[in-house]
């Protein structure tokens, strides 16, 4: 049974598609503004994501629930100022991307970082990520970061957006909490160098050992398109080139993996260290 | 121009949907044998597929071409014994999966490995996969366990086919090369323990940091579905759990990254003690 706050949210049903909000959902899931750049709502779509939303602290414009999708809305325990908008199946499928749709969507503004903010405390680690088209192994990658307490991740130009739905997905709900930036590369260079971190170009060959480089002090891991690799100028920039050894006949890892094992090593090196100085 | 040989194969444009070649290829699609045990061709798409499969010794039944596509053909440099079947567009996009074909894809036999097959050397490695849903994550997987030098991969019940198209892409190959072999949960831990091969659990939390494990001996590595983690049935025939440690405020890993951080430090204890057994 909805409760008296339930029904108070659900005064009418959309029925129509050109419905302003629902062209703003709809668009939210088209228009991927850059990250720390653009600016302009997102969609984000299903109950895990919005839960992530709502637990990471992100502003709501409004959540979206398909006709006898309610049990969902009562799980959530939306706080009361968010509005809900009653979407009939027709019109919710129209304006949601994925093909089975649990039945919840909103609308909601991304968080914005500067590029500063992805340097925090004595020994930041971030990512830095160059022409990565997958979606999916971004988000993945920004998932690694949170968990291995990277600090940030830089996006260059010509990656995918981190509010690409797919993305979005991948990274777990890691993409509302950590900042993630847009920037170019010789404003990510200039402000690595001020600050005293240590690029590392992640190469599938001919680097350092990642196991024997040092990555306790502040670093930065430059992580490039799996297929090309790193462009010749991005690589240029690096103070080092790293290398994650593989003893099999295939050197080839996805980019995601290699992300995460180099955010791993970086984790454990720092572990070590801290248990060393004890 | 095409030559001589390549003339001689394309005979005729195979222009009916109901052709027997082109319901077979349609059917490789979709019937996705379990690994080592069930019989029937698997149909593969794209340029890259078909060469990894061709460097990997797969055995062919046929290729097949879309009309205008023979500069794709004479790239791969295909031995004179494979039978190569042209099709029109329509005809072509009928059969394969991706909805922007390359325009290649091919008949082949999946190598058939016995479930012994997975050790290999004084020291084997290898994954069991339990219950992992995302065709993507299994490929990744068998990526990673062959860049990383393990000997092979047990598929469990309850997890998809790595002939699976999505999967078979993922793993860039490897599934062509690496033993990856299903088998019962009871027919896999009679093996490891007549072979005394540690079965090693990996769970999000409470098992022993993965760095503090000793991988260096005979071992295999429990990686089940990211959501649900092992079932209970499985993790009581573990012999110990270990965890990757993330010090960051998530814990949680995509299961393809999981494997790979898991698979590069057992090759990193590997290579550190060899190098002190010098």
């Amino acid at each position: 049974m909805p409760t008296a706050s339930d029904r108070s949210r659900l005064l009418s049903i959309v029925q129509s598609r050109q419905n302003a909000r629902v062209k703003e959902l709809r668009a939210g899931f088209t228009h991927v503004p850059r990250p720390g750049r653009e600016e302009g709502a997102i969609s984000i779509e299903g109950e895990h994501l919005v839960q992530e939303a709502l637990r990471s602290g992100i502003q709501f414009h409004a959540v979206f629930v398909r006709s006898g999708n309610q049990a969902a809305l009562k799980r959530l325990s939306l706080p009361e100022e968010i509005s809900v908008i009653e979407l009939t199946p027709e019109v919710f499928a129209s304006a949601v991307q994925t093909e089975t749709p649990q039945g919840i969507a909103a609308l909601i503004e991304p968080p914005r970082f500067a590029l500063q903010d992805v340097l925090k405390g004595a020994q930041p680690l971030v990512v830095v990520v160059a022409a990565l088209q997958d979606p999916g192994n971004l988000g993945t990658l920004v998932r690694s970061a949170e968990a291995f307490g990277a600090t940030g991740v830089v996006v260059l130009p010509g990656t995918v957006s981190v509010w690409n739905p797919k993305a979005l997905r991948a990274s777990s709900g890691s993409a509302f909490r950590l900042p993630v930036v847009f920037s170019s590369l010789d404003d990510l260079t200039a402000m690595l160098r001020e600050n005293k971190v240590v690029l590392y170009a992640s190469t599938a060959e001919s680097g350092v050992a990642c196991c024997d480089a040092d990555l306790t002090t502040a670093s930065a891991i430059l992580i490039g398109n799996e297929g090309g690799g790193l462009p010749a100028e991005i690589l240029r920039m690096a103070d080092e080139r790293i290398t994650i050894p593989t003893p099999g006949p295939v050197e080839s890892l996805n980019a995601g993996v290699a992300a995460g094992i180099l955010l791993y090593e970086a984790a454990r090196q720092r572990a070590q260290r801290r248990s060393e100085n004890r």
